[in-house]
């Protein structure tokens, strides 16, 4: 490196960001450099702007800029049933399937033992709560539907929500694993191919 | 993408860096949104930084935080050879093989008729001007190292410059290609091989 303090700075910043290495740090670090003023100035202000605009709906726990997510926000979904997710980028997928109208849920991560990701660092009590509340003022919520990923941690995390939510009274139900819609048989993996039979759906 | 404005934002801005696609902007945005508050404003502080402090020095256009680069104001240098490289990062890689302690160019780019770069958005004139200036105060620059990459805008540049420098009296040559030193022969491609074969040294 070029032995100026305010470039090793921004290298050094830039490669605590994920997926960037030293390398690559460098490199943007250089690009930086050369390009036109307004351009840094934009990026320095929308870093600071996301940080001071966005925030997590206290409902939910999506990101939002206004007071309530615009899922909590619409009064014409279906309160009964919740989408619990691991982050708020997975609701954008869920979203654009369409096969999905009620309430969501953000986890804002799994049970991770390995990465010291424990049922407390998540919003897990906070999804209790909001379905006792929603029992004791009489609208109860009566469908859980986990959507998170077919991993270790995910499997972790399933397991331990249905332990939480059983003899509640709620349909408690994960999203589907199996062979991807279009894709050619011989080309899936064991493993999903191991799910897509174990779940095998009745015709 | 969620509908968030701040966080639309800073993804396109982001996204206009090199090797950083939509996708992997979107994951570098929600980091950020993840991480806590102080980070986020030393990255835009850095970024900020960096413009405002670092530029290039009017000697030799490397990058540098004070008046001159560390490399002109050093008094030990030899002042009769240049070394011609594209980028300052170039610098670096040739000053840590501490076999040159001569003073440097930088071009900023090389001629890139595909890239719509011709030689006026270089640093050649100032190069010519600082040779022609050295004769006229008397301690005449007497060698010229073009260190620029064995590709084809490279070879463009080189025999550009050559034909700019000639009949100056200077001895100019560019920096040897061929078999990496610790490489086996077996993986070495084709057009190094030729280089190597062309550019062979008598023993």
């Amino acid at each position: 490196m070029l032995q100026i303090p305010a470039l090793e700075k921004l290298v050094h910043e830039l490669s605590r960001l994920p997926g960037i290495g030293p390398k690559t740090a460098q490199r943007l670090a250089y690009y930086i450099l050369r390009s036109p003023q307004e351009y840094t100035h934009r990026l320095a202000e929308s870093l600071m702007r996301v940080q001071s605009e966005v925030h997590s709906c206290p409902e939910c726990f999506n990101y939002t800029d206004l007071d309530l997510c615009k899922f909590c926000a619409d009064p014409h979904r279906n309160n009964e049933s919740i989408c619990v997710v691991e982050e708020p980028s997975d609701i954008v997928r869920i979203e654009s399937s369409g096969a999905f109208r009620g309430r969501y849920h953000v986890l804002h991560g799994v049970i991770s033992p390995l990465e010291g990701v424990s049922p407390q660092d998540l919003k897990i009590q906070d999804l209790l709560n909001k379905i006792n509340t929603s029992t004791e003022q009489g609208h109860p919520i009566k469908e859980i539907i986990l959507a998170l990923d077919a991993d270790l941690e995910g499997d972790t995390t399933v397991l331990y929500l249905a332990r939480q939510l059983a003899n509640k009274g709620l349909r408690i139900s994960r999203i589907a694993h199996g062979v991807p819609i279009g894709s050619d048989i011989d080309y899936v993996d064991d493993r999903t191919m191991g799910r897509a039979l174990e779940n095998r759906v009745e015709i």
